[in-house]
């Protein structure tokens, strides 16, 4: 028996992103597809890659039936999504893909995206969604947070290290390469074609970039200690996949050690043989992670790489795995495509 | 029960698609992996994207016990995969990707390829791997040609309104926008990122392309009549797709007419509401053939737009389908993964 | 002595080009950039590339004072543009880039644009600013018209083939391939760069571009009789370049030497030897046209290909050649920059 | 009065790069360009994008009369570069672009090149070619060495940060990001478009890379005392640009006043307002460095971007202003290009 599935923010790329990997998936049904903007069109007029599937009709929130659907997906700007959230009602099982349910202390929610939560009850209530550190929680939350994709892919290469402690918590710099889609589909002129096709620039630059916010908050608690790392975001000009490289003090071996142990048994980390790096092009459309380990020239430094699709496993992928959980499934139902290359 | 399949030319993109298709197809598991050059390589080597895999590693074909091989998938370039194919056990299905078998007269055979075919018997048995125009022959073959990228997206276009003859046979023309995979991945001048990316020409002017034998042999016998096309190659600096612009003398909505019911049936070629176009972002990574078709301002004349992926419809994925018919499965297995936006 | 130039929509693609250019002409001086939305700007916040470049902030037009502007180039949107030119003092030069003064026929700017002309007499007045086809009367003119980057490549091949009358005028194709920026800087989901990048795909099929106006009246002319063509925009995922495939019933050699006869004295227009073609890598960032001709396997047809950067001498480039004719310097100053390859 | 040119190692990238320079230098005339495998061939058939011009065509060096010949402008790969080198006539001057005589040190040389020098004598002679640092000496030599474009853009970040030392030398982290063209026209499976475009990676992790070599020299002798910084390239699916990402440790501000006040007159060095970050958009196609500075959230520490063209300023526009100065002409004479955006 399938599980009835509900998206709202159908017509962004999260929202496009969830479609395509629930149309293969055989114990999901998409029931209804919210977008406000859009309301009336049908899918194909806004997505023409899903034309071959038999997708619901774009519609208004209050148009949803939503007492037989079991999960819904929230694919909305934070800020709108708690108004959403807030309002959808108590039966249904929710993953929230904006950044407002990521933060559990309102005050660290209000200094980063500027404005106080206004549903402090279910900020409380969230489960972080990093699956694999927050499985057990997962499984059992009616609401969970996905997580930024830049945060996601920062803590798969830190959290195993400062949890072991094998890296010095005050020396750590993540230099972070980004694709565009992350940014959205609203049209920004610094988001065209034109500004972006052929080069590449650094932003959000001296700790600004609101993901800090999560990595505060969970390298903190893995630590037992709080910890601040420097983080450099890039814009480049790609659609997909997002690879941070990271430097770290500590011991290179015991740093890989620690991240082969974590992931030993996980289905979609994969920690490389020592010394070798991954690439975006190697996980693109997948929900996998690749993490290599290289020791620097300069003893007791270590580079951490990691490697991953900012739509997929950084964002709609995560949901999925999420929402398998929820519901009960196999983690990976849905999520064993292979990467698309080239 | 699983059939087991083996994979000759593993190392090039078209074999690497394949291995991605077959990946999370229910019913086939890959038993062996040949590639001469890269013999004795793990296959993450060669393509790190299916690392996480449990693929056998590459070997050479004398390494390979072909006993209990069910179907074999051939990805060598021409000549070579005459030179292979004619050696191999005469129990072994056979999708062929290269060029060898596509022609059925030796001497065109002869005067596209510039060498005579050193298997002219096998040559003749062959039947062409243009799955929705040769279904029932494909199912009982022993050996199928697979179709180039170029004359399968022109012949999706063009065979129902030769057929239902509603255009002119002796006024078409094709201008074809290809991709760089199609290309292959031999090391090249002109192929290189710093030679193509910002820019694009066309190539093969004056129809000189190889794949026109195809067209000349596959057109004319549809029309009953000699059919000479009209055929530009042009290289565009992205990864995959192939886009056909075709310009036709003829009633638009007869054309339009001829195509809706040539594949109204078809689960892979979908024709797009009269008057809206493909592009080949829509059909990324996946096996569907979009078609739109337009009325020109010229009365009497009619544009044809097709796109599809060069490397899973335009090979691997119709390679895949015609598989799945020789062994007996549906043919859709393992082809129904959405295309990949953005 | 230089020669004062003001630029009325400075904060476009075009503006910019304009900018890059005449920041090297030695007669040239830029005295006034006008850009409502982002009046009051250092240029340098418009566009980051100009920053070691001494120029006036951005303006309105009201702040301007013309009286010691020798010509102006103004580039903005159409209906804009017939505004504010209408306005401008008598004595200004004017170089137009928007498409307001290319059709000298109001009913036929009316079809097009979709709106009736508010400054008949001054389109009445403005020259058609193809400058290898119109040089005397630009070096005399007030206000020269910039063409379509389209109808500019079209017209370059088609041009001398026409008067020549060594191609049937009824059987003309022309496949365009156009870069992003042609669109303009303006943000829209469609030239985003998630939208664009990888893929591409066909628009304004069926004859249906505004562009296809100047071909009508210009091509006509030159025919001596009505000629329409058949002219099919794609858009390209790179920022540069325009390239066009042209189908043509001619003789191919007579078609050769009606190009190689109409350019030979050309400074900027090349025609390749007989059988190669030009790509737009080969022309980026500069004003320099590539033209070449193959014969077709079917005897009698010949197909022609262009190839330009849409910026230069699709537009900005253009104009300055104009400028250069009206205000009686060298044609070709400030305009002999190399290619940027790669 | 014309200086008399002649490139060696004309079929590369900076070969071409030397030429589209040189083609608009006023006082600079090419008169022997050297490309031993595509000796006897025209220029245009091995770089169409500069057909236009009237150069002469590929020789081997045997064939150069280097009699009248004023300088030599050396880009072949290196170890190649030596021995060619060392066999040149002693009245030449030598701007070699090859990492030849980059190092000082025979034994740094031998360790970062896996071979020994083969000509000690001149590899002390020769002048380490970043101008703005090397001014005096420049224009005094007979040969020059080019700079590694990485060590280049690296070099204009922390030059002065270390000479006024207000960076701590232990704790300095380059995080590189480079365009492909840097690696040359060779065809490599890993330079191919299909295994570039859409993804990045990094490469030579660890302090591996060579230039490495020259940032331990250079570095150290500013700072006189042994500097290793940390460094990591990235390759990214681009033609042109090199950014750099610099971590460092000291006060924001007096590293930001340091860049100042070093490149206040600087016509190539532009360091932007406190906090801004360059883009490699920003500086294509052109002879500038942009450099920006900003803080960190974590008190004591500053982000330090750098950005140029790794063709232009990274090495051929670099070559050409210093032949400038070793011929007695303007630094900036053909170098003034804008950057060419979009």
């Amino acid at each position: 028996m399938s599980h009835k599935i509900a998206i709202i923010g159908a017509s962004g790329y999260t929202g496009a992103e969830l479609i395509r990997l629930i149309a293969t998936h055989p114990k999901f049904e998409i029931v209804a597809l919210v977008a406000h903007n859009k309301a009336g069109k049908p899918m194909d007029e806004v997505f023409a890659h899903l034309r071959h599937l038999n997708l619901p009709p774009l519609s208004t929130l209050d148009e949803v039936d939503f007492s037989d659907v079991d999960l819904c997906f929230c694919a909305l700007p934070h800020k709108t999504s708690q108004e959403v959230i807030s309002q959808l009602p108590k039966h249904l099982k929710i993953v929230d893909l904006s950044a407002d349910f990521r933060l559990r202390d309102p005050e660290s929610y209000a200094k980063w995206y500027g404005n106080d939560h206004s549903a402090v009850e279910m900020q409380k209530e969230a489960v972080y969604g990093l699956t694999e550190f927050y499985r057990e929680e997962i499984a059992k939350a009616r609401l969970v947070a996905g997580t930024g994709c830049n945060s996601a892919t920062g803590q798969y290469m830190l959290r195993p290290l400062l949890e072991k402690k094998v890296v010095s918590p005050d020396d750590i710099i993540l230099d972070m390469k980004c694709a565009v889609s992350g940014a959205g589909r609203s049209p920004k002129e610094n988001l065209l074609h034109s500004e972006l096709s052929e080069g590449y620039n650094a932003y959000a630059v001296g700790g600004t970039h609101r993901h800090l916010g999560e990595f505060d908050q969970e390298l903190s608690a893995v630590a037992g200690e709080p910890v601040k790392i420097q983080f450099t975001p890039h814009l480049l000009p790609v659609n997909r996949g997002i690879l941070a490289t990271g430097y770290v003090k500590g011991d290179p071996q015991a740093v890989y050690d620690a991240l082969v142990e974590a992931y030993k048994d996980e289905p979609f980390v994969l920690v490389l043989p020592f010394g070798e790096t991954p690439s975006t092009h190697h996980v693109r459309g997948s929900n996998f992670v690749h993490i290599g380990v290289t020791g620097d020239r300069i003893e007791g430094r270590a580079i951490v790489v990691g490697a991953m699709d900012n739509l997929t496993k950084g964002s709609s992928g995560q949901a999925l795995q999420n929402a398998n959980l929820m519901l009960g499934e196999n983690e990976t139902e849905g999520l064993m495509m292979v990467p698309l290359f080239p």
